[in-house]
């Protein structure tokens, strides 16, 4: 049997004949009552309840010490990137096997990202390669840690948890406090997964989560900032609410801010669905499990679990090709969409899409491998 | 009597003894219906009937050919100057009387702010002194308008129609022809208000429109692009979605782009709003003849009208304090805002913030006096 009609096969076997897309949300919670409430408020804008209450539900969730809720992934990494002290003309090393959002985030601050190789386990940054990179490209002097070959300073470093899996955080974050680098999380799909029992976006200096509406819960368009100190915590607010210092009537506004609130339309939403968080995870881990169960009778891919000692929220769930049948990743992909269910590739390397090919970059060799081989399966909490 | 108590006296008789806000949206319509439907169809992010409709609806109302719905006026504003051909470097004549975010939307693109005077019967930038300035301080090259003491090339232009009173267009646009500088007309606040029959925002090559919870309608936080030119348009709506080339499962994104997208929830709440506005500007023009029936009686100070050939939406009402009583301002203030009406001075002048103060500017006379004067008046649809 061809390979593409095999793996249609398990889908069937798993899912049932019915239309099944990538990643879909539930409203099965509060989610027009809240609406509805704003409405009847007529807070439905920068500021009112839903706001503070979202807020307050994702630190205690997450276990940050705080949380703002701005417009959206890219937005809350691009603050945090700033308060976390990335300068323009610093460079910031970022996987290449990523969502171009992350990258965007630092160019933004007129900062360059500086590629890196991710590894076969998690999908994220590679430790190995990395710490040979940095030793070998690299000067650690009094200004920071610097790029030999471009004299910028490299500032610091986005581990991304790709498809809700937490990267090797404990060996990154040894790098980086050897090398001198901020550590920002990028977190967008991460929300509901742990590493050794704590919530990814909460081990570097600040972390961001998404809330598309691809994602485990979704606002509409939004994103957090998560950070356990106060003070940039604070920051992080005053920068995203047009830095506009309170007062009853006068409008100083004390540095250049930015307009990234999260409406309360949108967090009344939010807060809807992360009280139905619990189960939509739950039910995602299950339907990994029947995955799981059909995918091993098939020698030619890899189904992805979560790593070792971390607890994923399985946002998409991702079958690897063996080496064997990677070069009909295109023929899988056409005909499985064709028939009812959609799955998709890894995003294209960001470092290989023309806009992108001009910053530095590590070797970047394991990226290339999985690229090839990545391919999404239906992840939507209800389909089992 | 004293200046404020008369200013009370005529705000109860205008308004009666309820408590006022200064501007709160009216939801009288389709709102709960359409986010309703939002949520029954899952569609509430960044693909959905409404943004398609909203922005429609929006190009229909405006004359404007496009509509792009994006995240909020300042980043509409921001990819506008984009495309308009503002580069890096470059800078732009704004008025220094506007809210911060005009500005800002400048310096995100690395482009330079140089501030502007503006003028007492619009409040909008000023032609006569711009023109003076221009004369002085630039040169015309093949480059375009030099700033003789800077050397940049100042490229563009951005009125900005003042509390929904459209500005000087006409002169406006023939200085910016004389100095081939573009025009993005800022029209954030202006949605509803005409300039010789044609609406704002649709003189400049592109213009904007802001949809916060204090303009005449609003999606809890949004804005939108528009212009009479398809090809821009077409750009803008790229740029705003990351720069994703449409692809069944690929992920090219051709150029670095924004996630500037307005979610289907909060344009569902849009189109519900943009239903009503006729309406809405129907009774903010009858509560402007209510004020003016009582402030005529009240010689201290002149409540503005729309200008001569123009509609005005009367986003915000407004007085101007005579100079024999414009060191009353904060007085009146403080004792309106204690006795159930809000009211509000103007934005404190741009030039004058803290980080705004080293870019160029054009000698800021009458926007001086203009910041000392002015006070804004309780002004919802829904007040009389």
């Amino acid at each position: 049997m061809k390979y593409e009609k095999k793996i249609l096969d398990i889908l069937q076997n798993t899912l049932g004949n019915k239309r099944c897309g990538l990643h879909e949300p539930i409203f099965a919670g509060n989610e027009k009552n809240y609406l509805n409430d704003c409405i009847n408020s007529t807070f439905v804008s920068s500021v009112g309840k839903y706001v503070d209450k979202f807020e307050k539900e994702l630190a205690v969730y997450t276990g940050a010490k705080r949380a703002i809720a701005v417009s959206n992934g890219t937005s809350a990494l691009q603050i945090s990137l700033k308060l976390a002290g990335v300068d323009e003309g610093d460079e910031v090393l970022v996987p290449s096997l990523t969502f171009v959002g992350t990258v965007n985030a630092i160019l933004y601050l007129g900062a360059i990202p500086h590629f890196i190789d991710s590894e076969e386990e998690t999908f994220g940054a590679d430790p190995k390669s990395l710490i040979s990179w940095l030793k070998k490209s690299t000067e650690l002097t009094s200004q920071g840690c610097i790029n030999r070959k471009t004299g910028r300073r490299i500032k610091g470093l986005v581990p991304v948890h790709i498809f809700g899996h937490p990267c090797k955080l404990d060996d990154l974050l040894s790098i980086a406090n050897d090398y001198n680098l901020v550590v920002v999380e990028d977190a967008a799909e991460g929300l509901g997964s742990f590493y050794y029992g704590k919530h990814v976006g909460t081990f570097g200096k600040l972390g961001i989560l998404s809330f598309n509406g691809n994602k485990v819960i979704t606002t509409g368009g939004g994103g957090a900032i998560l950070t356990n100190d106060e003070a940039l915590a604070d920051q992080a607010k005053h920068l995203t609410t047009t830095a506009k210092v309170p007062h009853k009537w006068k409008y100083i506004h004390d540095t250049i801010g930015y307009n990234f609130r999260m409406p309360n339309l949108n967090a009344a939403l939010g807060l809807a669905q992360l009280e139905q968080l619990d189960n939509f995870i739950l039910s995602k881990r299950k339907l990994y499990d029947f995955y799981e169960k059909e995918f091993k009778k098939f020698k030619h891919v890899r189904l992805i679990k979560e790593p070792k000692g971390c607890k994923s929220n399985y946002w998409l769930q991702t079958i690897l090709l063996n080496k064997s049948i990677f070069n009909k990743k295109d023929i899988i992909l056409e005909f499985i969409n064709n028939h009812n269910f959609m799955v998709r590739p890894s995003w294209t390397l960001i470092h290989k899409l023309l806009p992108y090919k001009k910053f530095p970059r590590a070797p970047i060799k394991t990226s290339l491998s999985l690229e090839k081989r990545i391919i999404n399966l239906p992840s939507s909490a209800d389909l089992i």
